[in-house]
């Protein structure tokens, strides 16, 4: 791979890893910027607008301009489709989700004009909407920003 | 999570890290059956086969049998979404894909009636047929056996 | 077809026939177990559970095993794309749904290592929501359990 | 249902039974046109095609009439999403089918001025490309002609 | 192109040009029907119930038709495939949409076996539910009628 | 619309008004970039190089920078998403294309930090393989560069 730094691993440990399983990974963070947080809902609506607003609370995107919040958007709803796997619903079609999700803002590539690119990963589970009845799933979307 | 072993984590991890970085988390490996590849292509028909063929080859499911193989290969299909993002294409949308990918089989809940699943995890590159112009993708499948 | 028990045809028969035209295939439904019943609704969500509740209260599937709410969820949904063909959505896309539907658990296949699979059937109309502006639809879904 | 005549029903029918099954129901099958047929293959375009010829061989479109072919067109490949159930691909996505296939032309409603429609239905089977590796499959398509 | 009259284009042209622009090319508006309006909303029924209603209240097709309901029906979702661009939702997928629509009724073919069709064409914007946060997009329809 | 430059709309008319009808409008046309072209196939991934191949030609965006590579290609795919609505196939479910294409670049936002955005606009027919069947398709992508 010709990335210096790889912002999807990276946002997948975030989101995978507990704190003392990440302890052994800690100096690939320090080159990204990075915001995680968790969601758990049977709605897609709340799990998008809960990264934004984690996202913009850290500054991580700039709030007034649209070009980032459509990097980031896109961003999110492709790492969506790991976790939804062929329908972009949850309650709808039944299903409730868990979830623990990284965004980490960085510059990937070694040629500066590649700029900065964004990650947004998802880890935990999706299943019925009763306790138990869920398995894991994971979701990763990579968008220049 | 209710769950005892986390055989979609062990299967993200074991497609994602190198040697070194795997090393920290032995343990859990030891508690699955395990299979590893590669595959780099523009088709999504030898994503498949390798995974099939590298499972086959290990015996990690039986070869005969419909029902196991029907199980490997939904679970292929759903692990390929999170890396396709909404279009189950690679050469026909112009893209192709390096990817590493681990399947494991075990039984990752505390009630033995749940018995077997399976889960298959791909990582690795998504980008235009030329070398560097690509990025990261990741996708995670998991099904009952 | 290898198969001795054709457990797709039987789901479909029975969501299709009345009474008197099933009493025509009535040797076919002896080897395996059955759930019946209908739902009318602009609400996916609804034509799920409808099914899940009438094949729990005739113990088709164990209540408390997510191994088996998974298979026959999976079922559910891949019937409803050929009720839906192409986006899984009814109410927000404008449509409601009459249907009956049919549950079937049996062993298909020749070889006992095969085991259970169950097949999940609809029938019934899909149309704008009024009153005979509706045309037919029929789903099948199979999967191992 | 308002439907004085169930084309859907009627194909699904054809499609699925065999001689000696279909003679219960033979009075349903004079009031209207049919076109009936088989495909086995791992390509879409194959499957499209086979209905597209059989149908012209009996006149059960007009050949030159765009109209026709467009309503046809569609109304095949609405009934192929209920066979491939969320991705329009066989051979990419290393799957092969058995179909047999019925067309069925007629005025389904009670009210003239409801004009023809057409129904196709699919009934076979999916699977890996290894004989006996593979589950049944039904897909119905209507439309207005 | 085989046709005289390009129904798409025109809608199209409907769709996104103001009063003076659409002046230049008023010659070719007199030989169809036509029907326009505007929709603001996070809610796909709403856009289908907005065309639908406008279209009926000028008789631009026969309401209590199933035929011309079920054409219409076809042809508006098809166009916001264009809009959407891969999952039909907006507010489930935090996306608002300000559009003004065309509806085109004609006879686009030379050979007058073709008959009437209908062009159903979007133009506005989609984007986050903040004013400015937002792009163009634009969706166009046809079916036969 | 808080756009002063609005870039899917140029390139749509672009796509769509031959010469004549374009001349309307040549003032819109001076504030931005412009690459056009066309192309006839039953091949996705021939429309996707053709308009990859036309941009680079001219230099509309950066050839070695897979920043600008990536935008351009998911405004490409977008923008067919309006011509294929719902399957982003074209041989493979028997249909052909020709399409004339627009690309345009320019600031549409006024505010200068929102930078760059690329528009992709896609205007032709589609059909079936026989020349004359086929009816007009229209596409448009939109993303920031």
């Amino acid at each position: 791979m010709t990335q210096k730094i790889r912002i999807g691993k990276i946002a997948t440990m975030l989101a995978m890893l507990d704190d003392k399983e990440r302890s052994h990974f800690e100096d690939a963070f320090n080159d990204v910027d990075i915001c995680l947080g968790k969601v758990g809902t049977m709605n897609i609506q709340k799990v998008i607008s809960s990264v934004e607003t984690a996202v913009k609370r850290l500054n991580l995107i700039e709030d007034g301009i649209y070009r980032e919040t459509h990097a980031l958007y896109h961003t999110i709803v492709e790492a969506l489709e790991g976790i939804t796997r062929g329908q972009l619903t949850l309650g709808e079609t039944m299903r409730t989700v868990g979830l623990r999700f990284a965004v980490v803002r960085g510059k990937p590539y070694t040629n500066p004009q590649e700029g900065e690119w964004i990650a947004v990963a998802f880890y935990g589970t999706i299943g019925a909407p009763i306790k138990g009845l869920e398995h894991e799933a994971i979701g990763l979307g990579i968008n220049h920003i």
